[in-house]
């Protein structure tokens, strides 16, 4: 859940007033994203959502994020649209922050993730990749092998209050993973960070992408190997292969993977382990007092990583 | 801000299939209402309201709440009309709680409030007065004189560490409105927390009135009197008198006053703002960590308490 700042209906209206989309008809705070301030935004055209950056993300990424989606919404892809304002432009300020509208999506978050979400999930994922291929920006991945020594130094005092044994077994997976790291593979924009949160159904068809707030330039094979982490795990631990197999099929539909890819696979699914476990065990001893963000156990991404620390072939993850 | 219970889509595609109102599109948590968990339910029929009742209000009152909705709504009132699932029933479970539907309301809460917001307010909460006469349902109010001894009770301990001198002010202010506190006044079905949060306005009309979940039979002017606390003072903490003078002038033309509840006034203000302070005072004293709803400062109440011990005679709030 976000942070809110509070905005004025006073400061909407003036705010909404400078785009072409009607008078503003309701305004509310909604529980979606965690890095910024989202509300839901009614005017006499329709449902819109505008967010306001808060802290966490840098005001010179905004017209990379924006203007991805701005590409990604043109080709197809079910990602929110940035509304442009009457000067064209799609990044405004309001309340003191930069700030965007962008379309409303319909859809829902799933909490009981089925096989055939996943099989959506791989499907879109490689249509969002093919369809980024032509974008123009470019942003460098600052939560890959080099961030993570950044986080890994930061938590090194505190780190096995969390877990015993936890820094030496940090220490030693960094070292591996800056000395195995592939090279080389097929790259472009990916979302790196498409969560269950950041995913809408209706039913089971894939309806909408949103959150796009960590795209980069990374490996195309490393954003399945985030997903591996996030949607094909039980709530008890467990991985579960039919979902693995599910979103690999279909995404390798959609664009086929090379051997290269598929050999770096149990890498890349250590590392994007390692990535959500070390920014999780940072919010985790770093908790504000009096945030509304409540922060998510570290954990279960200590589990995730000791798994593919086990896997010796792609063949573990439904790969034939 | 309002503590959500989690609900999963499948949780809410189950619980909207009891309605008929569609398909569930769309579902996202609202920062509305700090006592429920509210929710934006979109469906293939519109836009609605889902709230979870949290441990707070107590379920047997719920029948009351919802049938006041569903009395005012029929009486043209702007107030969330409950939806009677197909069984007839407007109250149901959701996550393992008490659960209900209500319409959207278009509108935003005033932040800045103007002369003509209080001669809104005034209109509609005569309005409302009016329209609930013939509701029979009841409650009593629990956060009236008797409650505020029980609140005080609880506070005595620790409240001078908020404000010096506040134990024996709030004894003192106790006693003298349990010598004082008017009889035989008009009475009915109040709103009772009707502050800017829980009414709309599109443009400068009012659009919407919600949150009944403090709603109990009480004295109409004491509304009056919440109100003034609530809608007449600056954020200095001055009285502004010409807001004062708005909301009672248009609150007469609907519903004249009595010479009794002129004379009242005074010491139902004070009542008022002993109530604010004292359930103000008990959530700062009594923070839970990990909370999600920031408790607001008691000491605004304390100097509007002491403004209104100071009134000798009702026109210092406009009155003729």
């Amino acid at each position: 859940m976000a942070v809110y700042t509070q905005v004025s209906a006073e400061e909407i209206e003036g705010f909404v007033a400078g785009y072409d989309i009607g008078e503003v008809i309701a305004f509310k705070g909604i529980a979606e994203g965690v890095e910024n301030s989202n509300y839901l935004l009614q005017t006499s055209s329709g449902f819109y959502i505008l967010t306001l950056y808060e802290k966490r993300v840098k005001t010179q990424d905004l017209p990379f994020f924006l203007g991805l989606m701005d590409h990604l919404a043109a080709r197809g892809i079910a990602c929110p649209t940035p509304i442009h304002d009457r000067k064209g432009e799609a990044l405004g300020a309001l309340a003191g922050r930069p700030a965007a509208i962008v379309s409303f999506l319909n859809g829902l978050s799933i909490h009981r993730i089925q096989p055939p979400h996943c099989a959506e999930l791989g499907r879109a994922m490689a249509d969002m990749h093919l369809a980024g291929r032509d974008f123009t920006g470019t942003r460098d991945n600052a939560l890959s092998l080099a961030g993570w020594r950044v986080l890994f130094d930061a938590c090194v005092d505190q780190a096995d209050t969390v877990a015993p044994g936890l820094v030496s077994l940090l220490a030693e997976e960094l070292e591996a993973l800056e000395k195995n790291w592939p090279a080389g593979l097929p790259h472009g924009i990916i979302h790196a960070d498409l969560f269950p949160d950041n995913v809408f159904f209706l039913h089971e068809a894939l309806s909408g992408i949103i959150d796009f707030y960590f795209a980069c330039s990374d490996f195309f094979a490393y954003e399945l190997a985030i997903c591996l982490n996030a949607w094909c795990f039980e709530p008890d631990g467990a991985f579960n292969i039919t979902k693995a197999r599910h979103m690999m099929t279909a995404y390798r539909r959609v664009r086929p993977l090379e051997e290269a890819e598929l050999a770096a696979l149990p890498m890349l699914a250590r590392g994007a382990a390692l990535r959500f476990l070390l920014t999780r065990l940072y919010d985790w001893l770093n908790q504000v007092d009096g945030a509304l963000v409540r922060p998510k156990d570290p954990r279960e991404y200590l589990k995730k990583l000791r798994f593919h620390q086990g896997v010796s072939s792609p063949a573990a993850y439904g790969l034939d």
